[in-house]
């Protein structure tokens, strides 16, 4: 049982209305890897620059993380990405984003890895997303996440690549772009039409949706008194999500339920600290007692 | 049993992007009286001009509601509101309100009307809210609505009201302000602090929360494919809640959760038609299979 994560780490700068940090460890891969690695094996595919500091990558080790495939670009700079948060932390801009070795990184799999049973692809060029789910020999479960960009610029290319995926995840703002409508449950049925088995279209702090053929599903936003920065909250969820299945003996439509509320409850402490810094103290048994959390929340008894 | 609604009816002007429509039934108490019918006895209190049309008023009898407070004020003209929705129907802009009747408006509670049992004060002037609620003998259940414009202009009173009151609803961004915090977890703490028992922060497509010192439930948004009108929602969650906590022996915290439920029901039905129109054909079956759906929606299993 291995779950492959493919995306960017990185090193971000963070603006909050309450503070602003710098030279903080980041990037999509980094967090999902980080909330897979609470429920199962974890394999990294990620390429960093010489100037990523050791510091950074010792807090990657030492867990049920595969390092094989973070690749040191010679030469190479890491990405750096800064972003500010509104008052409200639910918008946010972004401020730069520098590709340094993801420019054109083509990444190649660890021998071995080939044989991976779950798999999610982090936002990035669809064609590369595309190429590594097909490197793989038979995985069970794949799950690739997009964001607007290239909504706006590969759209064909993605729309390819999410019909060979299992599972799609994206914000709600995106959903509503590319099905171009602004009902979500429409969004989500439209999506389907490409091809995937199943859609999560994320809702910031209002939790998710999961739409498939066969469900509908609601997972509420876990209620938080202090959100600190909600950065990678998605890419945990999609870590989560997929560690999940990932131990499963069968993948039901239960099985996919309980995976999206793992999902809500690690990205629910992802954004309790800055980037990533919450997962790495986070042990199962605080998410086995907030998943029963968020049973709580949600259960009512039937009507009349 | 009987729920006594206070508010407004009156004549609406709504533009959507897909429709506009005029002279349209409308009104707070309108739509939290039709769906309160759906669950009890109502008693609606409320002014209009002599010029409200037989026609509308017709839509309000025949039904559960006792018009013996619907008063029509010699000379006096209908209360008017326009409103238009940008294109994903979350965000409006008041066109116009004109106060009409409603300028000074000194409601009389009819000869009997005391022993209401259930009491909505739908958003309004807080003291005249507190004046109504005041001249109740003893009620089971109180709840006071209220909008931005009485939070910027009357806080003080509606904070003495809100006092008063079993329980507040609001909308999230109204929530937030009163509160002076982006968390809605931690405005509807803010909110408890003021004296009311339970909170209920409506989120619009996201559902609703209910915040109370001894319970957080979070009831998720139903999923429409299309939002024709979202105008009255809230106060039509008012009334499928009040209304069905009139009917249960004892107000419980699981009887409260199923009335958000209820009360989530019967706004989801609201917004499929212009105004009230889908409450004047809703019937309490089709309220109960959706309320089962509502349960499909969120169950999930335990954990591992």
């Amino acid at each position: 049982m291995t779950l492959l994560v493919a995306g960017w780490v990185a090193i971000d700068e963070i603006e909050t209305p309450f503070a602003k940090i710098s030279n903080s460890l980041g990037g999509s891969a980094t967090c999902a890897a980080l909330a897979g690695a609470l429920f199962t094996g974890v394999r990294l595919l990620a390429a960093v620059g010489e100037d990523f500091p050791a510091a950074e990558r010792r807090k990657l080790e030492g867990r049920r993380i595969d390092l094989a495939g973070l690749a040191t670009i010679p030469g190479g700079v890491t990405s750096r990405w800064g972003g500010r948060y509104h008052f409200d932390m639910n918008t946010r801009d972004t401020l730069y984003t520098e590709l340094g070795v993801n420019a054109d990184w083509q990444p190649r799999l660890p021998k071995g890895w080939e044989d991976s049973g779950a798999a999610f692809l982090a936002a990035g060029d669809p064609l590369l997303q595309r190429t590594i789910m097909g490197s793989l020999a038979a995985p069970r479960v794949t799950m690739v996440d997009t964001i607007k960009f290239f909504i706006d610029s590969a759209l064909d290319e993605l729309r390819e690549t999410m019909r060979q995926a299992d599972f799609v995840s994206l914000n709600e703002s995106e959903a509503r772009e590319i099905a171009g409508t602004p009902s979500i449950a429409r969004a989500g049925r439209t999506l389907l039409d490409g091809g995937p088995r199943g859609v999560l279209i994320k809702l910031g702090e209002y939790g998710a949706a999961f739409i498939s053929p066969y469900d509908y599903f609601v997972a509420p936003g876990y209620p938080l008194e202090e959100v600190v920065d909600p950065t990678g909250a998605g890419d945990a969820f999609a870590g989560g999500f997929l560690g999940y299945l990932d131990t499963v003996p069968e993948i039901t439509p239960a099985q996919v339920r309980r995976a999206v509320i793992y999902g809500s409850t690690v990205a629910s402490f992802q954004v309790e600290g800055y980037g990533p810094a919450r997962l790495l103290t986070l042990t199962r048994d605080e998410v086995e007692a907030r998943y029963l959390e968020f049973r709580a929340l949600t259960h009512f008894e039937a009507g009349k």
